[in-house]
């Protein structure tokens, strides 16, 4: 069985460690979430870095085998494939490469927080696969907040969506990634103020599809033997009773082995 | 001339400090913004007091005659009059006093963060003034982002706004107090969502009658005669464009001495 660290700023990245323990049920995960200092999505491109790497570091010594960035803001500061010789998955780089292959008109569409879309990285990805695309981004600061308070279907996050979508839409996008693990929350919604015939790429289904060809190629090695079969530790650098509740409620039906705060 | 330092987790607060300068025009302020650690609105109550303390004494060194705490959520967790000798100032004794004061029905509501309302802090000071009193509270995690986007005056604002309102409406609040300092940046909205018969208590304003009254009593030793009168100094954990741009934008026509990023 091999351990895969993954981490986000918070509990956003807890949508892609969800699609990734459906793909990989036998496998176990440790998650960690760096609440004490979120959001991410609003700070500078060297802060964001420092954190990363700290976080890349503490989870080397809890013996993963696999390092997932699982958040859109820290993937764009850390472009390395491999962190001290082991293999690290970004969550740009395989929705870049999937909303490129799938649109056909090559105007794709960014939705991302305001760091995200700042770094231009999904440009420069999607560019590595469709030299001729067309790259439109949007911030949506209001997205993240609006997943926490739960209103993920509701007239206010419609009319906020369509908001944030229209100049896209201006530019006849017909993919939209989305570049913020918790916009999977809110892809009803988005959904509907880009209206059905828009393709919208959701990053951890991107990703999960690229460590399955990861395991396949060996390039993921299980060698932990010693922890119990598909767990999930949740950790995190600080734990209200609002985010317990929030990453129970990302990850239902599965089942939780731990949550714990830790010190970087 | 006396030095005040203020501080907030990020540019919130900043809506005080314009309150303050306009009030003592010839004082200088160093402000420190938290933005790296921002928002604390969504933090345990141990991190948020641990990074106040930190604060606290990182303001001390800069030699300044008084300490503002210019967040409630901070202010929540530091109910101290004085740090190392200097007094400290919170937001939410003067905010609650004076909506005890002009409250008829004493049916007051607060409006504030998810910590500030777990808190309870601002019903206990109210209780200080009016025992009567009956104390009702939302958390609206929307309207920093919303203040943050600069959607001030926007139908969006004014929904949100409503949605949030309502419970405390149903309650017969004659008094709602603003507890939060981004939310005088919405004031606007706010007012309408409650109509014009309620009144706003905005803390920022109450705070600089207490400093006037610090001032008078002598609280408030001017001492530092080294710099410049009337100066501020803006120093924040992490700078980006987008913050600078706001905190500018909130402190219109005021001029800032300086921008600087400091570790704390």
């Amino acid at each position: 069985m091999a351990t895969i660290g993954v981490f986000d700023s918070g509990v956003g990245g807890l949508t892609v460690l969800k699609e990734l323990a459906h793909h990989f049920p036998k496998e176990n995960f440790i998650y960690l979430g760096d609440t004490a200092r979120l959001p991410y999505g609003t700070k500078s491109p060297d802060t964001i870095r420092s954190y990363s790497e700290q976080i890349l570091n503490f989870l080397l010594e809890q013996k993963v085998d696999a390092l997932v960035i699982a958040c859109n803001t820290a993937s764009s500061q850390v472009p390395e494939k491999e962190w001290k010789g082991l293999p690290v998955f970004n969550v740009i780089e395989p929705g870049a490469a999937l909303a490129a292959q799938n649109s056909l008109n090559k105007n794709i569409g960014v939705l991302g927080t305001r760091a995200t879309v700042t770094s231009d990285a999904y440009r420069k990805e999607i560019l590595k696969t469709s030299p001729e695309a067309r790259v439109v981004s949007q911030a949506c600061p209001l997205f993240v907040p609006l997943a926490e308070e739960g209103w993920l279907e509701d007239p206010i996050t419609n009319l906020i969506a369509f908001r944030y979508v229209q100049p896209l839409l201006a530019h006849e996008i017909d993919t939209l990634i989305l570049g913020c693990t918790h916009y999977p929350l809110l892809k009803s919604a988005i959904q509907k103020a880009v209206g059905s015939q828009i393709l919208l790429v959701d990053s951890g289904k991107a990703l999960a599809l690229k460590l399955e060809e990861a395991f396949e190629n060996q390039k993921i090695q299980r060698e932990n033997l010693d922890i119990g079969k598909g767990q999930i530790r949740i950790l995190a650098t600080d734990l209200s009773t609002h985010t317990e509740m929030l990453a129970r409620t990302i990850l239902e039906p599965l089942s939780i082995h731990s949550f714990e705060v830790v010190q970087l």
